[in-house]
């Protein structure tokens, strides 16, 4: 490989990471070369440790190591393996651990659709959700995904494709007033999902 | 180091990047873990690679081979020392090469100021630029950069830095209509550069 190449594979590569363009990825590869005893060597180095040390979840995505792949959350014996809860990214599932409010199993997308950044169906794990459903051990996907657009659309994505599933129950995290806030301070998107989820004063006492 | 600490350090590095924020790095870290055989291979190929056969110039920046350092264009003996070209990237450099109506020597900055992508001056080659003035050899600095704000801003930066040297002249591209084009189409702003940059007609056809 001669050198010109050499340049032109380490820009395509870059340009492979999210939300790089060819511009961005010609730049980063100007300064990696501008500092090789500092960015590009730490880059390096931390390129091969995370090679060595870290996978994603065969199962759920999260970050895990080589030894320990389907991670703790997946083979952890007191779970309901008939919950899945599909987040956007890994860092959601340490989030939703701390609340303690859900004891059943996890699934990243390791993103979402984003125009901008241009993520489509094929930068998600879908296939691998899909996967998880055919065996009829899960009965309620939770989609615990974010409020914006971007969310909403991969939302409809994901019931689009789980209609191929209808005996699984699909829900979607309540959206409304946060707890601790006032109605004088939502906005009017808030307020009116907020009024289109209302719950009795039973619901909410069960809850 | 822990399991954690790996992927704070991936990200870490990733960050250093240009252009890359916090979010953006994590996003990309996960991308890399998702695809270990894939991207995050050909990532770490490719910069083994860069490493190995890649450098910048130490004395314009531009894109060379370690036993090439400094570059061709630096070496060569039939070019004019006094001329200095100051240019924000490499490529640029190529640009200017092929319209063949310069035959001095060269100078990257690698970038230019930049508050959206957070460039301040230190990630600039601007102490390289003044070292190489030091010697008195440069008669002439001509700023060959853009004609954005950011661009303007840079050459600011680079007059104001080079009145340390008072018996270099500082010079700019001529600013004003493309070759081919028509007052029609022209914008205000650079028909007004074009009228407050006119020359007489014996300038033009000694030029």
């Amino acid at each position: 490989m001669n050198d010109p190449d050499c340049f032109e594979t380490m820009v395509g590569c870059l340009k492979r990471l999210p939300g790089v363009g060819i511009r961005t990825a010609e730049r980063m590869a100007y300064r990696l070369l501008a500092q090789p005893d500092r960015l590009l060597r730490d880059l390096r180095e931390a390129l091969d440790l995370a090679a060595c040390k870290l996978r994603c979840c065969e199962r759920c995505g999260a970050v895990t190591t080589p030894d320990r792949n389907p991670c703790r959350l997946c083979m952890a014996p007191d779970r309901d393996d008939a919950l899945l809860c599909v987040v956007e990214l890994p860092e959601d599932i340490r989030t939703i651990e701390r609340s303690g409010g859900f004891r059943g199993r996890y699934h990243a997308l390791m993103g979402k659709l984003s125009a901008l950044q241009g993520d489509g169906p094929g930068d998600l794990r879908l296939a691998q959700l899909l996967n998880r459903l055919t065996d009829g051990t899960v009965t309620e996907v939770i989609l615990a995904l974010n409020t914006d657009v971007e969310s909403d659309a991969t939302a409809a994505l994901i019931v689009e494709r789980l209609q191929a599933f209808p005996e699984i129950r699909v829900t979607r995290l309540a959206s409304g007033l946060p707890v601790g806030s006032g109605i004088t301070y939502s906005d009017p998107v808030t307020l009116g999902r907020a009024l289109a989820g209302r719950q009795t004063m039973e619901q909410i006492h069960r809850g």
